[in-house]
Formats: structure tokens, sequence, C-alpha cells
């Protein structure tokens, strides 16, 4: 299958200078694909340079005369930006012309511009951003990274739903484990809202292992641990925080002065294969699930490797038909479980 | 001021062997101190050896027959283990024969027996749990890490207090700074108990800072950062397993083959010292705050290293009365904020 990505030129803490150049060498790596580039056409074409012919009908530009900034509040982004790059690069999926939508712009923009546009799948009250934290031995997936800060039951019961779905359509792994986050592996741990959740889950025929603790998304215990966004986001966020100063520390303990800095030089190596594994462009690309088409948030701060990682994952989605995949589970779900669901369409 | 401890020798992985050391340890640094070593006479008596006379009347051994176990259902602990050592450690602060207990043991028995003997201090709905994580320039201390898992805002703010004075006591700054743990600075960002407790904290008079997210812990912005206990135990344990996931990987890195062990061999120094700066074993000892009595909880596989700490901080925070600082700040809150402990006591 052929995929067509529209990506959101504009968006992101550097712009068409970082998403141009990982389109370009999207379209070398992946010769099925094609890609929309949505944004100022000047700029675009700026950076694009003579590659602009280099790939044909693979290649095309969509102006787009408006950008969604980082500071925007949603409000402004939905209702008074109608022409931004983000919301035409979303367009495009509604319309059938791109199979996914790719922006490093504004999480909130982007969420409610996409739900607003395409629309939840049946059975999904609420989209849910999901992605991938490196584990001891490969990645957990992890959902939800706060879209939603309030959560029933049932909505974590479909976080689980979307993200196996992730998880099989990305890792290509039949039947992923799935964890529910909580402060204790005993069952009669954590509040109500996850006691009730995990009951969901162990009927859900779902491949439910129990509850899980915050160490077991490093320790790679389950393939996919859901929780709620605030948590999400906060562990996602606490995480990010260590590895940061982990990092800093060992650079500055290894430049503190000329004998340490020599032994750096020595261990340059294997610091580098060190930073690599953990290298956070590798598994850069967040999925906002639970929409009638793929969207892929990529990190703000990406470069182009990690932007590039993002394209690689929403094809990835689109070629495996995340949404229907998603919808078609859904529906096997046992009808007690799609009360609330059904209750809100 | 002379401070006894109440020392629960038989709680954690290695029962006397960690602590009975440790306590011999405080001993010798620490010569306005005294202790009480509860649990298993000849248990204890065996690991003191010859050292049982060295100190006179500063080492008392009290005898308790039974053990919580850390797999004791915490009501098994409370209402068929009254001669536990952790229970018998509590008792003696009730009856003011200690001015502190610190048990390695069970973190849900050691709650309940402490709420239970010595029971909340005015103003105060439930305790919390309080431990310092490390940042980038020293400690940032965290609570709630488990012991509410829902929590109203007049919970949180009543955190906020018994935070601070754990932090002013034990690091001895005036007026240390709070944030709120949430998924964004801004003030519309998060749940409704979380939007309500930054209303509470900006009446409080407390140092309040605002919104806090989760990489801010380890960026140190915050001296305290007050959550609910589902997020803190999530964060703190996810943190402790990233931290993990990180020192194994740099020891598989620089052990894999002769040339990386002798980068090893260079780099030995500076590794050790960027150990020596995040060895959890440097800030061991949870605060049990809240109660009418300094209770504190050390890491259940704490060394004896780690046990002194957890020591030395019980008797920092007895020394500066903390309970009793936690109860005047709470007489000082607005009267609106109070509504909740008012109705509940």
């Amino acid at each position: 299958m052929t995929v067509t990505l529209a990506i959101d030129c504009m968006g992101g803490d550097h712009g068409p200078k970082v998403t141009v150049p990982a389109a370009l060498n999207f379209l070398r790596k992946d010769p099925d694909c094609s890609v929309i580039l949505v944004g100022r056409e000047d700029d675009v074409a700026l950076h694009l340079g003579k590659a602009r012919d280099e790939f044909g009908a693979r290649l095309r530009i969509r102006h787009a005369s408006e950008t969604v900034d980082m500071t925007d509040p949603v409000a402004t982004a939905m209702r008074l930006k109608k022409n931004s790059s983000m919301r035409v690069a979303v367009d495009l999926v509604k319309s059938g012309e791109a199979h996914g939508a790719v922006s490093a712009g504004n999480t909130g923009a982007l969420m409610a511009i996409s739900r607003f546009v395409l629309k939840t799948l049946p059975g999904i009250d609420r989209p849910a951003i999901a992605t991938a934290m490196p584990n001891i031995n490969g990645y957990t997936y992890v959902l939800d990274l706060g879209a939603n800060v309030d959560c029933e039951p049932e909505h974590l019961l479909q976080f689980a739903v979307m993200g196996v779905q992730l998880v099989s359509a990305l890792e290509h792994k039949e039947r992923p484990s799935v964890g529910l986050l909580n402060i204790g592996e005993e069952l009669i741990k954590g509040n109500d809202v996850v006691k009730r959740a995990g009951e969901l889950l162990r009927d859900s025929g779902l491949n439910f292992y129990g509850n899980v603790e915050g160490d077991d998304i490093f320790e790679g215990t389950v393939d996919l641990v859901v929780c709620d966004g605030f948590v999400g986001n906060v562990t996602l966020k606490a995480s990010e925080g260590l590895a940061h100063m982990v990092f800093d520390a060992l650079k500055a303990e290894f430049t503190r002065n000329i004998f340490t800095k020599f032994s750096a030089l020595m261990a340059l190596r294997v610091l580098k294969s060190f930073k690599h594994r953990f290298d956070p462009r590798r598994y850069n690309g967040a999925g906002l699930l639970g929409l009638r088409g793929v969207v892929v948030k990529s990190h703000g701060s990406a470069d182009a490797v990690g932007f590039f990682n993002a394209l690689e994952r929403a094809a990835e989605a689109a070629r495996n038909r995340l949404p229907e995949r998603i919808a078609e589970r859904m529906a096997r779900l046992p009808a007690a479980s799609q009360n609330l669901a059904a209750v809100n369409q």
C-alpha cells in the first residue's frame, strides 16, 4: 500500500528547517510513500531547494497561510486559524488525500483540531496520546499522556484497546501484554477508578497482566502500560527530567578537570553507545489514538532525525490500518464495557 | 536537647544485621542521642556483641516478641501483633519514652499503627509520606508518596504545610518554596482537585511557586512538590526504575569487552563520584507526617549506611520539634482552608 502523509511543516521549535529535510529523507528511504508538505509555500520551497523536483508526484506542497504557535490557546488555533498548516494537514486526512498527518506543533491544539475534524471512532469516548518509553530490552508503550486528566474505568479500558492495536501495528506483536498502572500489585490497591478498570480489563479478552507499578515501565514487565492522562503526563515528564539530570551530571563529572577529561576520551565510545541506546529521537512520535484517521505528534524540539522517526511511525500506523483495527477490536469487547461509550454517542 | 529514638530492629529485608550496626554508628556520631532497640532480645543482643556496654544508659533494649512481616496485611499487623517490634517502637513515642521511631518494615502497617497509636495533629485529616529526591543542586522533597490515593484540595494544602515544616526542619530553610504537581504551568491546567488546591495554596501564606511539572522535581525548581499519593507513588517508583535501568546499562556498556573494561578502569573515579552523587542511601528515610510524634520509614532494602541516614533524619526532625511546628503552622492557615479538617474532627 502506498502511504501518503500530510506534514505540518511549520510546527515545532524549528519549523521547515527540520521538517522539510526529514520529509526528504523519508521519501528517499521509503519508496512506497508520498508526502504533502503543508505550510507557507515560499518557506517550504526555500528549504526544499533543488530537491523539489527529485520525487515527482510523490512530493506535493499545499499552501497554508497561517501557523499555530506553541503558545496559542486551543480556542485560537481552532476558531481563528482555519487555514493553519496544522489544520490543513488534518483536513487532508479527513478528505482522504492523506493517510496520516504528522505535526511537531502545539499538542493541545493538534488534539482539539484532530478530534473536531476527524471525530472519534465508534465506541471511543475520548482520544488519548500514546508514546514509547525505553526499557531494558526495548520499548514500553504508555498511554494516556495528558489528553484526559479525569478518567472513568471505561476510558482506561478503551485506552488499553487502542494501545494494544498501536503496539501490534508498530511492533508487530501478536497479543501485546497490558499492565494497569497502580501503586501496588495486589488487587485491593489503588483508587476506585483503577480497581474497577482492573475488573473491566480482566473481562476484556485482552492479554491483561494485572497491576504494574512505576518501575515496571522501565523494567519492560509489559508491552503496554495504561493510566489516566494526569499520572501519565507527570510520569513521562519526571522521567525526561531525571534522564536529563543524569546525563548532565555524567557530562559534568567527565569534564571536571584534565584527568577526568582524559578518562572521558578513553570512555567516549562507551558513552556514545550508551547515549545512543537512550536517544529520545529514536522513539519520537506520539500517536493520537481513537480518531478516524492517523495523527502523530512529534516532540516540539525534535531535530530532523527525530522528526523522520515520527514520519516512519505514522506511515507504519497507516499501512497497518490502525484506526480500523481499533474500531474492530472495540466492537468485540464484552457488552458491559461498552456502556459508557454507548451512552455518550 | 537529647533525642531518644525507638528503633524497630526487626523490620526491613535484613533486620538486626543492618539496624543494630546502624544504631551503634548513630550513637558514636551523635553523642547527644540515645536509642531504644526494639526487637527479640536475643537477636538484638547477638548483633550488639560487646558494644552492648559501650554506651551505658544511652543504649537500651526493649524486648518485643513479634515481628511484622513485609507481606502481613495491615489488619494482621494492627490487631494480631500487638507486641510486634514495630508496634512497641511506636508505643514508646506515644508514652514519651522516645522522641521518634524508625522502622524499615512494611509501610502500610507502619502508617496504620502510627496513626492508630499516635493520632493525627489538630487540623490534619490524613498523615502523608514525604521523602527527598535528588535534583541537580540538592534535594527536592515530595509528598504524598502513597498513603492517600484519593485527595481533596484541602488535603493537598495540608500536605504542603507538613512538607514545608519538614524541609524547614531538615534543611534549615526559612521559607521553602512549594510547587503543585500538575500537567502544565498555566492556572487552567489539571483536574478540579488540583485547580482548587492551587487556589487554597495561593491564599495560604506559604511560599507558593505555582504549578510545576514532573521534570521540575529533578530540576530543583522548588524545595517541595505536593501531589496526591497515587501520582507521587508512581512518580517515585518510575524514577527508581529509570535510575536502575540507566546504571545497569552504563555498567553493561563498560563491561562489554576488554577495551570497554579498560575504559571503565580509566573512568572508575569519575563513575564512582557520579554514583555517589545519586546514591539513594544518602537520602534514605521517609517522614510519616501529620502525626503527634516523629515516625521515619527507612527503605526496606537499606543497608547500615542507609539506615543510619534514616536515624539521623528522625533525630533532626525530633530535635526541631517537627510535629509541634506542623500544628503551629496549621493553626495559622486562613479559616476557609480549615473547613474540611474541622468537619472531620
